[in-house]
């Protein structure tokens, strides 16, 4: 939608910092593939850059737009627009640089992954370069009644009607939310860090383990990502970071339970991937540790 | 989505409304359709007024929640889910009461009509009701800056960019916003009143005047509805009425003009029905009368 490309092109850290990127990275000459390139932004950057050729994939109709957007800025001898999944698009020749923007509100929300390893594999040169070359996930536990709140909605009957499953569905689902630092009960633990490079992209399947910093409810853990566009220029979407149009995810508890500081938190997490439209979803299964389940403290 | 339903089931004026209306039209022993039932909760209150039985249409999988909520409320006996569009569906008997409440931001976002004629020719009995039993779509000239702002965004340059294309995009796209009542230019104007016993369904093409009641930027027209439910319960949705957890929708004029106290604009509005999935668009074409195109002032 129209409306979300606008909200990420008004987010300046994100549209700032991909522009610098390309500038550093896009030689006078070079070939470059953007994936997912909605309304063409990171492509016309590539062009502004010296880029030779940019080829700019994107499945959805909005390239009509970009295409409109490309002619007004003169970029048309420049880019081609190709309306497909990356994965079944082939290119006449192998480009310099690979950049790509398709980041959801835990990175990998879109499958991004296997496509951009399917366009690494098949479409960059030897010594080319990847932006971002590395995306990492980060994961804290969390003390937020607010954002529990969704979830608690539906514990007491409503018009006399019990709701109950309803609260079930509610706590499997990840969710969209902006996470204050003040709600972590612990640090940031580094869930998985991706070398784009390197990566054959296969999914999370990983128990990690929060030591608690402070007495309070977990209500869940929230999730953000780091991605490295050059040697320089990164962006973190961690509630210490200043805000981009980026939420931060919310895997709730199925129950709040009441923690210590000193408490170590063991989260069990998987990835699943679902067809090329669907969002990856996660399992959690907890224990706290070092004493297992039997202190868990059920409030 | 569940989210949406948590939303529409907290929302206690329609939720309330459609009590009140089900208590008061259900009578002991009816047998009750109720289209699109989400979360099953019209369904529900019509097992409370005490109906014999009772049809819950859903297409969405969501229907597996209800389902359970149904169990878990010891309705099971009473009420039959069926996981499929209407206009497919065959059922063994016709009904007393069809109740609905698919109802969108300018209400038939979700083609809800064809639905509820093809269900009232199959299902209803002669002298069956329908929750509700007519809805009215209402406009009015709007000035408002703010709800501009997402098309005049792509006005100027962006990162050296010319982003003017998108700019019309996003003017050929009706908006979800709140409407306040200190933005209206003109009263309200009845686009367009469906009585669902007798509606053939037809879409909408009509041109309507609106007479401006204070000078101002004209930067579009701001749409509600109002749904009658039984004889004595409707929920408005109008920025007048208390809030819902609707929105009312907005269509931009393609440019802000000025307009004069006692200015006549006339807007030509249709419907066009896409895929049962899609939203309906309108399309819009205007003129100041009485001195027609010479006086339209560009800002």
């Amino acid at each position: 939608m129209i409306r979300d490309h606008q909200k990420m092109i008004a987010d300046k850290i994100r549209t700032e910092s991909y522009r610098k990127a390309i500038m550093e990275t896009v030689k006078s000459g070079d070939i470059v593939l953007d994936l997912g390139t909605g309304l063409g932004i990171l492509a016309f950057f590539a062009c502004q850059a010296g880029a030779q050729k940019v080829y700019a994939i994107e499945k959805s109709r909005i390239i009509s737009v970009a295409n409109q957007i490309c002619w007004a800025n003169r970029f048309q001898d420049k880019v081609t627009f190709i309306k497909d999944h990356s994965t079944k698009v082939k290119l006449p020749e192998k480009v310099d640089v690979i950049v790509t923007e398709v980041l959801g509100t835990f990175a990998l929300d879109e499958n991004i992954l296997p496509s951009i390893v399917d366009a690494r594999n098949r479409f960059l040169k030897l010594n080319g370069t990847l932006i971002p070359f590395r995306i990492e996930l980060f994961l804290a536990a969390i003390e937020s009644k607010a954002h529990y709140s969704v979830i608690e909605f539906w514990d007491s009957p409503l018009y006399g009607i019990n709701f109950k499953p309803a609260r079930a569905e509610m706590a499997k689902l990840p969710h969209a939310i902006r996470i204050k630092e003040s709600e972590c009960l612990s640090d940031a633990v580094s869930l998985k860090r991706f070398n784009l490079r390197t990566t054959d992209g296969i999914s999370i399947d990983e128990t990690i383990s929060f030591p608690i910093k402070r007495t309070g409810i977990l209500h869940g853990w929230g999730g953000w990502f780091e991605v490295q566009l050059s040697p320089e220029i990164s962006i973190s979407t961690s509630p210490a970071a200043p805000e981009t149009h980026w939420k931060n995810i919310f895997f709730p508890s199925i129950v709040p339970m009441r923690v210590n500081a000193g408490d170590v938190i063991n989260l069990h997490i998987r990835s699943v991937k679902r067809d090329d439209h669907t969002a990856w979803w996660w399992r959690l299964a907890y224990t706290i540790s070092p004493y297992e389940n039997s202190i868990i403290r059920l409030i």
